[in-house]
């Protein structure tokens, strides 16, 4: 596929989460990021791994590199649709590209939209569009025989997808049959064993469907299955999708994600909250696991971005010493296999191998 | 209102928990209960605060009555309509009823039932339809004035919407000028200053209804606020609304509901899990508050149902000696006043009031 990402005036590492990781995992197959507010750069100024890949200013002005698609590069708080993105949207159908989205907005919903995709053939694809099918969980997940991994953070957008998708990707080059469960819209996009956007699903049945996906992994006898997490279970706008993950997902050990620069959380509010010390969450993730599965921390991944490697260094040190967990960088070299062997060691330790 | 109440084959305390809460506080409009396998009888006999209120066989033999609406008086887990009550669902139309509904299926998207209605000019009510303006959560609920108290429970169906309804009208009676805020589509039949239907809406957007509907109501002035809770926060299958309840109200103080004769958790389910010990499930409600508003548990509602006084005060002193704890039962004669007066000392030693 020719794929062309839509991020006007948001590309940036952490702005257009979505835009980043279609870089890090379909790289081959980007053509283009269209930014206004960046036209005529390299990508890779912005993103290191993103490098060769050209920034235009317009979804025009991209049509001239024939994608087949146009993503939508972000997955803002609410996930609507900007307002002014919408013409961009009619130009890509217009120019024969299908329309790729994340947001809680279902672009199929708009008359418009839907009747120019029609027109011109094209699909609109609702990545964030809930299964038909609603499902309550049955408890089936305690029962599985394979290891379950759950990603869990210390706030949003703190390493929790890369980490998921990391883990799966080093556990096969060990020869082990893993699996990827994504549990959001951009870890559906770059491709998963099974995926379904929790946070886009009814209250009630979020948690039923993540153990539905658990189930279909086992079923296809994957082992580990490292499931994506979302959000941080003291986040006062998004536990709530956290909770269900860490009770339908039934892991057997988690993985708990951190930035250590980052001191409040990340979302629009009305006063700022402050992030929790690593032993609190650890803490507060393993109580709310003690009733079902008693799932443990096995291993702390750590987002060191922006730190020299020497005060990466200190922050790991320092972070393995305030809880005794194992913590390494999924972005920085041997990470994600340090990481992998804290998961390993750990099973095997409570015999779950 | 003229309310008829179906509930085939379900009639009883806790598997039709909407029909035993519409009895309890509209009892002076239900003229009857429809429910074929206790036909005949007084609805007295299976709910004490019921007496003298008819259980017929159909809604046809319930018409003879003139009901205004045909209630559906259960909840079950999923929220499926039972595929033999849409006959009597069409009969109660064809009667002239409004049909008022608190299931996950919209009997509105039902094209034979929807027709019916309009044929005959009656309206379907679809109380579990989640609002359409969808909200994240701001953060503003941490800085409302007014005192905002939540129920939370040890399991589902462990009386909080009960307990919620029985603090405002004890507070009321006090002079306070409180509000209930309903989260379930009980709560809402029975009536409340806001209701959503919180179990019904999307992930992301539920903390956000539940703090928009805390700060209407302090808008308005209203203080203590009660707000009904839902699930538990260690449930398998529910975890995910109540957290999201348990940040997006950002409650001052929490009251955990629990019944002492409970010991597994109530749902359909491939293996049982065991309830938590009452000290377990005040530092998991605590432990997920302390980064918000620090709110912590100043009264429990028991529910000891079914037991003699004499057991009912020893369930009530053994839970206050293993929590430290003010308890009381609803239920019982002066038990909500003794919890109400748990939830402001609590207030009053912390500067709430």
């Amino acid at each position: 596929m020719r794929i062309a990402i839509l991020a006007h005036d948001k590309f940036a590492p952490t702005d257009a989460k979505t835009a980043a990781c279609l870089l890090r995992y379909r790289r081959d197959e980007v053509v283009a990021v269209v930014d206004r507010s960046k036209a005529g750069t390299d990508a890779g100024a912005v993103i290191p791994w993103a490098t060769g890949v050209p920034v235009v200013a317009s979804v025009k002005d991209a049509a001239a590199l024939r994608p087949d698609a146009l993503f939508i590069g972000i997955a803002p708080v609410g996930g609507a649709l900007p307002a002014d993105w919408r013409a961009e949207l009619l130009d890509a159908l217009r120019a024969g590209m299908d329309v790729v989205s994340g947001l809680h907005t279902f672009l199929n919903d708009d008359p418009a939209l839907a009747e120019a995709a029609r027109r011109v053939g094209r699909r609109i694809v609702d990545v964030r569009r809930p299964p038909v099918e609603r499902r309550i969980t049955t408890g089936e997940g305690a029962l599985v025989d394979s290891l379950v991994v759950l990603t869990v953070g210390t706030d949003c957008s703190s390493g929790k997808m890369t980490a998921t998708v990391e883990l799966a990707r080093e556990a096969r080059r060990r020869g082990l049959d893993a699996a990827f469960v994504a549990t959001g819209q951009t870890g559906i996009m770059v491709g998963c064993d099974e995926g379904a956007p929790v946070d886009a699903i009814v209250g009630d049945f979020m948690a039923g469907e993540v153990e539905r996906m658990v189930l279909a992994c086992a079923a296809r006898g994957k082992s580990p299955i490292f499931v994506e997490g979302q959000g941080c279970i003291t986040h006062p706008a998004y536990s709530g999708v956290t909770a269900a993950l860490l009770h339908g997902a039934f892991p057997d050990l988690l993985v708990l994600c951190d930035e250590p620069a980052r001191d409040t959380l990340r979302f629009p509010c009305a006063r700022p909250f402050r992030t929790n010390p690593l032993p609190f969450e650890v803490r507060a993730n393993e109580m709310l696991l003690e009733p079902t599965t008693g799932g443990k921390v096995a291993a702390l991944a750590l987002m060191t971005r922006g730190l020299s490697d020497a005060q990466a260094a200190q922050e790991l040190r320092k972070a393995e010493a305030e809880t005794g967990i194992p913590a390494a960088d999924v972005y920085r070299e041997g990470g994600v296999a340090r990481i992998l062997d804290g998961v390993l060691d750990m099973a095997a330790k409570r015999g779950l191998l």
